[in-house]
C-alpha cells in the first residue's frame, strides 16, 4: 500500500483504530474538530437513499441530513416529517440550483439513475457544493471527466459511493493481498451478479447506460482493482444476453470479463442478471484470501488458505457501518481538505475498464489500455 | 441428458445404483460375465501409474493387471515382483509392438508423457489392443483424430482417462445441472491450478505439449462440457506467463478462458501453474451447484445453494472408487461392445477447444467454434 491510499484507508477507520495503528507508527490525519457535522443533501429518494443512506446519518459523527431533493411532492413531505427538515430545505429538480444560497448544505450525494449522475454532479459542483456520487459515476468516461473538471473548477470535493472501501472485511483483504499474505497475487477471481426485476430503470438503457456491468459487475470490477492496487493493461469480455427476455430488451444480461495486470496478475470476473453472485477470491502462491459474500451490506464472511489450511477469519463488529464510514470520511476530508480515497479518479478509472469492456465484447477481441 | 449419454452414466455405476435406476425406468445395460476380468498392460510406470492406478486393480470386478511396460529394467523387476507378474509380460518400448503376441493382454493403459499417448495408443491398437490413454489425449488434434482411425480400423475400443465421470459427486452434479435443479444454467466458474515444481517432464513443451491448460486446465474444460451438456461455439483466453521463471520457459503458466455455448450458458475457467485450485460452480437462475475440491482423488465436497438456503451434499462413500470404475467401465464395453462414456471423441473434443484457447490468447481476440 503505498502512502496515499495507506491515509486514505486511515480516513476510513474510526478513532480507536487510528489510536491503534498509530502506536504501530503509522501517521494519522488531521482530526477535524469534535462534534462539527456537515450538511448533506440527498438527492433522489428511492429505495436506497430512503432504506440504506437516511437512517445512517443517526450514527454520524462528522454528517447530518439537512435537506433533500426530489421530484415526488409526496416524498419530499413524508421524509421531511421522518428526518426533521424544514420545508425551506426541500427542493424539487426545478429548484435544484437554489442549493447554492443554502449555507447549511455543505455535501449533495447523488442518488440518481446513472444518465442523471454527470448533471447533478455538475450543477451541484456549480452551486459550491461538495459532491458524494453514487456508482457507477456515470455512463461514460466523457461525462466521469466533465464532472472531475467542473469539481475542480469548482473547488470542491467529488468523491464516489464505493461503499466497500469503508467496510472492516475488503479493508482487511487489500492489506493482505497487497501485503503478500498468501505470497503474491497470481489470479483474482471476482463474481456478482442477481436477478434483474423487471420493470426497474436499471433496465432502460436511457436510464441506466448499460445493464449488469453498469449495476453489479461494477462491484466485480472494483474489486479486482482495489485487491489487486493495479490498473489493468488489457481487458477482454464475453456478453451473453437472450434479447427475447422482455428484461434485456435494451441491456446486456452476463458480461463476464478478464483483466490482465502489469505485474502480470489476471482476473476473471462475473457480471451477471440472471444469476445472483457475490464473491472474489485472491489466490496467490501460497493460498487464497476468499471472501462470499464479499460486498452486501452487511455479512461479509472471509476464508482464509495459508500453510494448507483453510480457516475462517471473524472481525469483531465495527462500531459503525460501511455507510456511516463513507459519509463521514467525505466530511471529514472536506473539514481537512484531503482527497477522498475514492475521489472520482476512481469512478472515471472503473468506467475507462468498462468501456472497455464493452468495446471487447462487441469487437470480439482484447482491448489494450494504456499502463 | 439424452439417451446416449444416460446409457452412458449408467455403465459408470455400480450394480446396486443400476438396479435402483432401473426402478425408476431407466434401462439398464448389458451385463458382463461374472467374475471375468480383462488383463491391463500399464504403459509407463511414473507416479501417477504406480501410486494411484496399480494399487486399483485389486478392487476391480472386471480388470487384472497383466504386464507392464516401461523404458526402466529395474522398475519392471520391482514392479513385476509386487505384482506377481511373469517376466514374459514384462515389455520395453523396443519390444512393445510384441504385445501383439500375448493374448493375456485385453487393453492397454497409456500412462505416458502426452507426447507419447498418439504413437503408443495408434501402435496399441495395432497390435490388436483396445486402449484407455491418459488425458490429454494427445497434443493436437490431428493426434486424436489419428488415434481414433486407428482404433475404428482395428475394430478396438479407445477410452480417454476422464476419471471424474466415475466419481459420484460430479456424476450427481452432472445430473443436478443438466436437470435444472437450480434452474437453467447461466454461468459455471471452473478453477484448477497447482504449484509446477521443477525439473517436472510436464514443464518441457517437447514432452508436454503445452503448458497448464494441458495438465490441469483441461479439467476445467472437461467440467464445463459435461456440466452444461454442450460445446462451445466460441472461445477467449488470456495467457500470463512470466518467462524470467525457469519452470516457464517452454510452457505457459496461467491461461485463463471464456467459454460461449449454444444455449448462452458463459463458462469461466482458470488455468494456472503458480496458484492452487480445485473448484467448481453450476450458477442457475435460482441457485448454484458448488463443488470444491471438485476433482481430487478423494474427498469431493458438494455444497447446494437453493431457495436462499446453502447447504451441504453429502453422498455415502461409495464402494469402489473412481479409479476402479474407470477400469471397470472399459472392461465392460469391451466385453459388451458398449462406446465408453468418455471415447476417443471426448478426449478430441477438449483438443478441439484447446487449440482454440492458445490460438485465442496469441491472437487476442474471440475464436468461433463450429457448433
Amino acid at each position: 500500500m503505498d502512502d496515499t491510499s495507506r491515509r486514505g484507508v486511515l480516513q476510513g477507520m474510526g478513532t480507536g483504530m487510528l489510536t491503534a495503528l498509530a502506536g504501530r507508527g503509522l501517521a494519522a490525519v488531521p482530526a477535524p474538530a469534535p462534534g462539527r457535522k456537515l450538511g448533506y443533501a440527498i438527492v433522489g429518494l428511492g429505495g436506497y437513499a430512503t432504506r440504506q443512506i437516511m437512517p445512517q446519518f443517526r450514527d454520524c459523527d462528522h454528517s447530518r441530513l439537512v435537506a433533500l431533493v426530489s421530484g415526488t411532492p409526496g416524498k419530499l413531505t413524508r421524509y421531511a416529517a421522518e428526518y426533521d427538515i424544514p420545508a425551506s430545505n426541500l427542493y424539487s429538480y426545478a429548484t435544484f440550483d437554489r442549493i447554492r444560497d443554502n449555507p447549511s448544505i455543505d455535501i449533495v450525494y447523488i442518488v440518481l439513475p446513472n444518465s442523471m449522475h454527470a448533471e447533478y454532479s455538475i450543477r451541484a459542483a456549480q452551486a459550491g457544493k461538495h459532491v458524494l456520487c453514487e456508482k457507477p459515476m456515470a455512463v461514460s468516461v466523457a461525462e466521469c471527466e466533465a464532472m472531475i473538471a467542473a469539481s475542480r473548477k469548482a473547488n470542491r470535493k467529488l468523491m464516489i459511493g464505493y461503499r466497500s472501501r469503508f467496510e472492516p472485511y475488503n479493508q482487511l483483504a487489500i492489506q493482505l493481498a497487497r501485503g503478500g499474505h498468501v505470497g503474491p497475487t497470481r489470479i483474482i477471481t471476482a463474481e456478482h451478479g442477481f436477478n434483474a426485476q423487471p420493470g426497474q430503470w436499471r433496465l432502460d438503457r436511457a436510464m441506466s447506460g448499460g445493464g449488469s456491468l453498469m449495476d453489479i459487475g461494477i462491484y466485480s470490477l472494483n474489486a479486482v482493482r482495489y485487491l489487486s492496487g493495479e490498473e489493468p493493461v488489457s481487458v477482454t469480455a464475453v456478453e451473453s444476453t437472450d434479447r427475447r427476455d422482455p428484461r434485456f430488451r435494451t441491456v446486456e444480461d452476463r458480461i463476464d470479463f478478464m483483466l490482465r495486470f502489469p505485474s502480470g496478475i489476471v482476473a476473471n470476473c462475473v457480471s451477471s442478471y440472471s444469476s445472483n453472485h457475490n464473491a472474489y477470491r485472491v489466490n496467490g502462491t501460497d493460498g487464497f484470501i476468499a471472501m462470499e459474500p464479499a460486498t452486501p451490506y452487511e455479512g461479509q464472511r472471509m476464508m482464509i488458505r495459508k500453510d494448507g489450511v483453510t480457516a475462517p477469519r471473524v472481525l469483531p463488529k465495527p462500531p459503525k457501518t460501511q455507510f456511516v464510514g463513507q459519509l463521514d470520511h467525505l466530511a471529514i476530508c472536506v473539514m481537512t481538505d484531503q482527497q477522498p480515497i475514492v475521489a472520482g479518479e476512481e469512478g472515471l478509472a472503473d468506467l475507462h475498464v468498462m468501456e472497455a469492456i464493452y468495446r471487447s465484447a462487441r469487437e470480439g477481441r482484447a482491448v489494450t489500455l494504456r499502463s
